[in-house]
């Protein structure tokens, strides 16, 4: 137990947004750290990011057996629940936000960490102003998080290393079993997330080590996509290879920067007005059958880039973990609308650093690929974009199994110490009423 | 170097139909047996099966350096490439019948070593009846490839064990996500091959060790699918747990035994005349949503199933190495026209045995899902289903890594003896020629 001149009080952590592979890493970096501080009384989880801290669904997370919580660290999924909530500015509506400051004066909160994408580093700043405007003091600290690496002033963002890692490795398999199947299946389009960077997408260049090597083609949605193009360096690639594996982010758009293909009909309940995407490989492999007569399939690993834990990447769980304890310190060390950063060193060895950015500049920003880092014909990086993400996929990671299966943990306590809102029940996420729209 | 009192000759191996990711284990089980034999002069490889020993493109497997044969076990892709031609009978057209045995007669093959699935075994039968009836000494013996696992008379098939292993950690993975999420994306649906059977599907339960677990609901080709029925399930399973995690093979067919999803556009090469197949989890994706207006997304792993050499079951590796070297033991035995299966030892420990079974027998037939272990809603497996697969997916495997990715193999001398048809390139596996349609 370390003393230090800090704040005394409660501390809170959530997740929000789409979990990442390493997403309870850094819960777990925040809980251990937080342990180690006698300035910080009790460790509360809150369930569904914001949403949960709003109906006080609160998870004493001091109660969990040490190896749960220390289980976590290889546990995909977020083990406090997500959240898609969308908190409105203090000038909007301060409902919200002088509630959850009256809920944090009432537990005694004072130190708030909140783990997610730029959407969260947003509702983490929004609730720092709200508590200095109520002269309320909480030290609020934004920890990184996100598959999509488009938060700006951090090298990269923990997360997106493992779903790199994972969509190689998919790359490189898929690509050998095509190309022992180029005379009778030729063409192989595998469809990664990314609505508007392409740093998934282009990161599957890793799987390339010679001519003949999958992907032949990336396709970003930082390019405007021209379907002429695209079918000019499909022809020219089968006639040099003999096969195509194409990579296309699920975002592309046309030359007006609409969506190639977006929904019609939304479903979702995101509340952040991100539209909904559907179907860019499905859509890209009717054009090319009907144009070539060559058989062509179609991969969507969706959410499985988002929580293959089994072959995470060493370096990008560790630096979740750092992340985590590093908010801790930054908050006990009395800094607040900070979000911690990763920083890399000069030269050719990876070297980390690790900092802190206002989460007012970081909020609601989007960092794309650098278009130096996309080649001429724009269907592939260049050599720095290789030289960016190579360092972060180092080392993989030992899962702990059962039965040649994963072992994977939960929160075994899932005690919620007020919760006026919810039925609680042996299975304890909130559901929505079904609407039946047909009988 | 053994001797024994076999046919002096040399040998051939081929491999057929869509790859798994241990088939190059029983061809690399094939050359390092068939090496350790005096009576094999030569061992060659034939490219895309039976076609490329038609087309004389072999390759002189001799000739490649020992760590290379070695390094394709860990290898995904057919090394030799697949194929997907059919063979005609004696009785239809006898032309590619007697080419094939004066090929053999010409470079003195005397054992022919097929790894393929029931398709194959049809090929390596007719083979076989060719060579007798030509009064020509040769050994034919069929090695078991299948993610499928439809082979009957053996207990299971190499290949399958890998891409179950691979299936059941992505729905744990996935699984976990959507738990997370469940108040915005409360449905996923994965959807695995399998287009008669629903081994693959079925399988997937393996993820399942609690109530809360993915999956919930799993639909195979052996049952009518009735769309009522699927409806309720998943709205039941969502009033019990806030979410539904449902599997289902691509191959369901309704009442009438039609497939829900098949194409009407035949784009394919498949000589065997397979149906088409695509969009299963996104038309009922589609169902679901216009019924309950929740939001619900798919998994199509598609090929990376076949071909994830880096999550393979250590004993289906082992397996498929295993059945590769029993082949050319059968074969220098004298035997000629058997196919190497898998028997299982009874009790509750996993005990393997070896046996031969004739092709004509396992030809073209299809083994299904017994319908006691499917439960009696029909929509998830019993524990016998569990308890003969589980043994099947123990054992990880080490995979040989270069920067942070798996390193794989290439045959180093596509040295192709003689290839009359072939324009031989850098690139070298042969293409249809492009015939576009539009401009």
């Amino acid at each position: 137990m370390r003393e230090s001149a800090g704040l005394r009080g409660n501390c809170i952590v959530a997740q929000s947004g789409g979990p990442t592979a390493v997403i309870n890493q850094s819960l777990c970096g925040v809980i251990q750290e937080a342990q180690e501080h006698e300035e910080i009384k009790e460790i509360y989880g809150a369930r569904n990011g914001i949403s949960g801290l709003l109906k006080e669904e609160l998870i004493d997370l001091r109660k969990e057996k040490a190896s749960i919580i220390d289980g976590l660290r290889t546990t995909p999924g977020a083990a406090l629940g997500g959240c898609r909530y969308r908190l409105k500015s203090w000038s909007e509506s301060n409902k919200d936000l002088e509630k959850i400051i009256e809920i944090c004066r009432r537990y005694n909160l004072r130190y708030l960490f909140y783990i997610g994408g730029n959407d969260s580093m947003d509702t983490a700043n929004k609730i720092d102003e709200a508590a200095k405007r109520m002269n309320y003091q909480l030290k609020v600290i934004g920890i990184p998080k996100t598959i999509d690496n488009d938060l700006i002033l951090t090298d990269h963002c923990p997360g997106f290393a493992s779903a790199v890692k994972y969509l190689a490795v998919s790359v490189m398999e898929a690509g050998r079993h095509l190309e022992s199947l180029y005379h009778s299946e030729a063409i192989i389009i595998l469809e990664t997330l990314g609505r508007n960077t392409g740093w998934l997408a282009g990161s599957c260049a890793l799987a390339k080590r010679s001519k003949e090597d999958a992907p032949h083609l990336i396709y970003f949605p930082e390019i405007p996509f021209s379907l002429d193009r695209f079918i000019k360096d499909v022809k020219k690639v089968y006639h040099e290879i003999g096969g195509v594996f194409i990579v296309v982010s699920e975002g592309l758009r046309d030359e007006k920067g609409n969506y190639i293909c977006a929904r019609k009909d939304r479903i979702s309940t995101d509340a952040f007005g991100h539209p909904e995407l559907e179907g860019i490989s499905d859509y890209l492999k009717e054009v090319l059958e009907s144009q070539f007569k060559l058989k062509t399939r179609t991969i969507k690993p969706d959410i499985c880039q988002q929580s293959a834990v089994h072959f995470a990447s060493r370096l990008d769980m560790e630096e979740a973990y750092l992340v985590g304890k590093e908010a801790v310190k930054l908050a006990l060390g009395g800094k607040s609308g900070y979000m911690v950063a990763i920083k890399r060193g000069k030269g050719k060895v990876y070297k980390r650093g690790i900092s802190a950015v206002k989460l007012s500049l970081v909020a609601n920003m989007e960092k794309r690929v650098p278009l130096r880092w996309i080649n001429k014909k724009r269907n592939f990086v260049t050599k720095p974009f290789i030289d960016y993400i190579r360092p972060l996929i180092q080392g993989e990671v030992d899962i702990p199994t059962q039965n040649g299966l994963p072992y994977y943990h939960r929160l075994e306590r899932r005690k919620i110490l007020i919760s006026p809102s919810l039925r609680y029940s042996k299975v304890s996420f909130p559901k929505k009423p079904l609407s039946d729209t047909k009988k």
